[in-house]
């Protein structure tokens, strides 16, 4: 089997067939008109007769894929530490290689050197994300925004260098975990002479086909997490994501945040249905604000007990993430952990916490600074990691991410 | 909400319709006629228009689920210890409350102390599976299988103790991670005042939705692994898995080798496709023997190159594991592992290989024991760990899995 073929999608799609073998050949005619959706999608939700395994994320556009994908159920991130050899010119030639990994991986096609070829042929909506940390943009030559920097220290923090910092992300996402373990690998061989890997983060949502589409997802904790959220395609969602500034390198580009958070399950079970309530401000049943009804009710932060106290606490986690400023909003979209415990831990268990904004200073650090000063559930929560990085915008079929900065 | 309800089907159904709430409701009809399903497993497979994560499978009956169920695409193996206190009557009890949480857990029902009852409601084919190590039996006060011991050293293996061996497995597996974790942790709760864990082993396959039903997964080799496997529900899987010993506590039970087999991926890759497929004996694009055009094609050993040399070598992987003796069979049921790696390395990879049948000194050493001596895929592949488990039947409901050695 050649794995330099032209890239012409009917080859593409018979090789793909050919190579699955009888498997999927009562399957063929749907696969192919499946194809026809790569550059929309949000239709790129399986139709109920159709394998998710063929379902692609239209890689090459004004942004890149993975920010405004319906959240997939599987990812890893990847930061890495630029070798200190490697100067502008290598980054190009970096930022080519892994761009046209990704162009072909995405779309279920083998990468160019690919060593397990049959692995790459179920995308399952796959995407590869890239983004710079402060070292990155200095030796591409910047301009470096003011926000591309290591947040400011926090008390609740507990940062581990294994999980923090980063010259360069890779961030693999999938609905299948041997997609994400094959694409993972594929683009990591072809950074090993520019970079070194500084640390891996695997998580997991819901899957494919577990619940209807849509559902926020519960964390470990047993919480709905992640309501309040600007909805992909929207006004609302452009204005807190994308970057608009044209003539700059990170025009249609966003940031990203990223921050490890260890989880207490041990002292979290102890804490009784009601307190876990309080420490959020919602209900565990359907996440709604304790002072509604439903998931996506209006908190009422004045609503009184007959005694006199808020219903939804001043200390609780959804009181103190609120804010009255409209720019102080941001776009989550995370992933849980659960590795194997040690010494007697039952497991380690945590949250992959992916936040998205224009601006970091502006409107995540407000936040996160409020949510330090006071939020009862960090009595639980530890942050043990933290990365920010620049995702440039997308690219065209021929062009690069990055290109903005290195081309 | 009370987690207390008895186990009529109707409330149960209703109570996690509730809970689920409106981004079910569409579904309710499909959900409801689904659970008259539960007691039919090969049925279990989700027709088109239904949620998978609402599959169950039944968990009482003669043999413990989990081995003949359609292979789950996440699972979990825990190693634990007794403590030193723990005699027959604790074993019981401990047994007790296990099989309570399974029966629960697997039909999409919160724990009896399930600390996050809504984690529960998405029981995707969920399964768990208990088998006895070889201090466990003596305790329960045996008899002892002659097989239920440590596999005679190999001079391949690597063992690791952390790995290794174990009194109580506690094996998880469904279509969806965030039940598996959920699961675990609700079983390995109830086990800490009995146990410790000695070890944690997370795996995964392909997801559900991913590719067609019934294609042999391929390992992060590419291999196609796995394609000479009885097929469940035959005469011919019961005379390789099912003990049949009418009068002993192991009847309608088997037994469990679990091998974590770490895969060089580094060296892997440096070779080419065709010594890849020599390694092996079957072609990397469907897995067919090299003899042969399709997957399950008869592989003929006899057959010769031009040169005279045999086209599957005597080396080949297929060749070293296949026996004419009928009783040298086992049941496969693997899944892989992709864990972050370590000192450079881009990832920790290998195999959960899992091994059903009935007797291990007799079915599978002597597999294993030709593979030891010469199999050229020896050089990629290294035993990290090794356990060997006796899994006793299933139980009704009102019985506990254990009872005909501890009742």
């Amino acid at each position: 089997m050649s794995r330099h073929d032209p890239n012409d999608g009917r080859a593409r799609l018979s090789r793909r067939q050919l190579l699955l073998g009888g498997a999927v050949a009562g399957v063929g005619a749907v696969a192919a008109a499946g194809a026809d959706r790569i550059l929309d999608p949000p239709a790129a939700v399986a139709a109920p007769e159709e394998l998710n395994g063929t379902q692609t994320i239209a890689f090459h556009g004004s942004r890149q894929a993975g920010v405004d994908t319906p959240v997939q159920a599987h990812a890893a991130y990847f930061g890495l530490t630029l070798r200190p050899e490697v100067d502008r010119a290598a980054l190009a030639r970096l930022m080519r290689i892994l761009t046209d990994d990704a162009a072909r991986l995405t779309q279920g096609e083998p990468a160019l050197a690919d060593s397990e070829p049959e692995l790459a042929l179920v995308p399952a909506r796959l995407t590869v994300t890239f983004g710079y940390g402060p070292e990155f943009v200095r030796r591409a030559g910047g301009p470096t925004p003011a926000w591309l920097a290591p947040l400011p220290a926090f008390t609740i923090d507990r940062l581990e260098p294994a999980w923090s910092g980063g010259d360069l992300l890779v961030h693999v996402a999938a609905d299948d975990p041997i997609t994400v373990a094959h694409a993972s690998r594929m683009l990591l061989k072809d950074t090993r002479s520019f970079a070194e890997l500084a640390w891996t983060q695997i998580g997991f949502r819901r899957a494919y086909g577990s619940e209807a589409h849509g559902v926020t997802m519960r964390n470990l904790f047993g919480q709905v997490d992640g309501t309040v959220n600007p909805t992909p395609e929207t006004t609302d969602f452009d204005r807190v994501v994308w970057i608009d500034a044209p003539g700059s390198w990170l025009h249609n580009g966003t940031s990203l945040v990223i921050r490890r958070i260890s989880l207490n399950l041990e002292t979290w079970d102890r804490l009784d249905r009601s307190g876990r309530e309080q420490s959020v401000g919602r209900t565990l049943a359907n996440g709604a604000p304790l002072t509604g009804v439903n998931e996506r009710d209006e908190p009422d932060f004045a609503a009184t007990t007959p005694l006199g106290f808020p219903v939804i606490a001043d200390f609780s986690h959804l009181r103190r993430a609120r804010s009255d400023d409209p720019d102080e909003r941001i776009f989550r979209r995370s992933y849980n952990y659960d590795l194997a415990g040690t010494g007697g831990a039952i497991s380690d268990s945590g949250l992959i916490f992916g936040s998205y904004q224009r601006d970091v200073a502006r409107q995540f650090t407000p936040i996160q600074r409020r949510l330090d000063e006071l939020d009862l559930l960090n009595e639980w929560t530890t942050p043990i990691g933290s990365s920010v990085f620049a995702l440039p915008p997308g690219c065209a079929p021929g062009g690069f991410i990055g290109e903005g900065i290195l081309g």
